[in-house]
């Protein structure tokens, strides 16, 4: 069975993770969905306090290798386990999750173009383009809310660390995508010449 | 017959026409190609020396009334006329082309998404997005190998003309567009997702 590898990467509520599992729900059972978020290095060995001072917005925060080798797995048609994430601890969790592969995976992730080793992965490389003062908005609301974050934590975090590192290690890379997609998630032609492209090529 | 029409926007030099032309020859029988810059106004009663100076890229340039018209007769499934433009006299030509309508419409131009009577009407909008510096360099390619202009006039037209328009009139326009395409014509895999797109919508 041949796989399609679909990379989707944006900045911070730009909509790429509600594009990606609109994808995926299209696609039923011939799609994987991986969130590049699942492959956050393992930091057990600092103390609380150091990880949360870790930059989590740099490819450096990312277990690549681990995401590489996944990706070239499922590739050549082997199950992978990949690893979950608890974003309160700042900490791998214990549970791993058994994957099938499927003929479309869906990777997903605010630095997936950032590495290179993984960009050469991609047979289809899509960005979600969302204006920077929407993006902020959406984490206001997300952390806030869902997360249980302070307003100041999270604009103190978005200025000092999310909004150069999105500079410097996402936008960059929107050049080098294949396609750009205005509004992500909430773009249904888009989504339709997304699904269209990926139906046609694991038909062909 | 329903017709689908796909408008494609992008700055001087973006690889728009290259993309276009492409999709077009990918579709034989069953598309129809129709360039922006066939409906330049026609001031002919304007002396030379005038039509010379006149500002030919702002959205007024344009015959828009007219090619709305053209577009809105094409999707009643009726034939058109349109006109063609000489570049050195800066006048619409005798010659007018009969056009049958077709299920695609294809339909390009620099301006084409800041008239709102012909975003209404586009079924797909994709923008073309290079650099500028990309841009200018194929433009000055072109104009001073295939148009015999001066390099200096090149220079002048689009500093004072050409860039402070493009920011106006067709990079706020990116946005509403369904997709961006990086480089447009020399884009494989963008150009794949059109046209599997196109042909399933043709096809359903």
């Amino acid at each position: 069975m041949e796989h399609l590898i679909i990379g989707i990467c944006g900045g911070t509520g730009s909509g790429k993770t509600t594009l990606a599992e609109k994808i995926y729900n299209a696609l039923k059972d011939d799609a994987l969905l991986i969130s590049m978020d699942c492959y956050y290095k393992n930091n057990s060995h600092m103390p609380f306090e150091e990880r949360i001072k870790t930059n989590y917005d740099h490819p450096n925060a990312f277990d690549s290798d681990l995401l590489v080798s996944h990706l070239l797995d499922l590739k050549c048609d082997k199950a992978i386990d990949y690893p979950t994430y608890d974003f309160t601890t700042h900490l791998r969790k214990d549970e791993w999750i058994h994957a099938e592969p499927k003929k479309v995976i869906i990777v997903e992730g605010i630095m997936l173009f950032a590495i290179p080793e993984i960009v050469n992965l991609l047979d289809i490389k899509i960005f979600v383009d969302t204006d920077a003062d929407v993006r902020i908005l959406r984490r206001i609301l997300r952390d806030v809310k869902e997360r249980g974050r302070s307003l100041d934590s999270v604009v103190e975090q978005y200025v000092s660390t999310v909004k150069p590192m999105h500079e410097s290690y996402i936008e960059p890379f929107k050049r080098y995508s294949d396609v750009i997609v205005p509004e992500g998630g909430y773009n249904k032609n888009a989504f339709d010449m997304i699904v269209s492209t990926i139906v046609d090529k694991i038909k062909s």
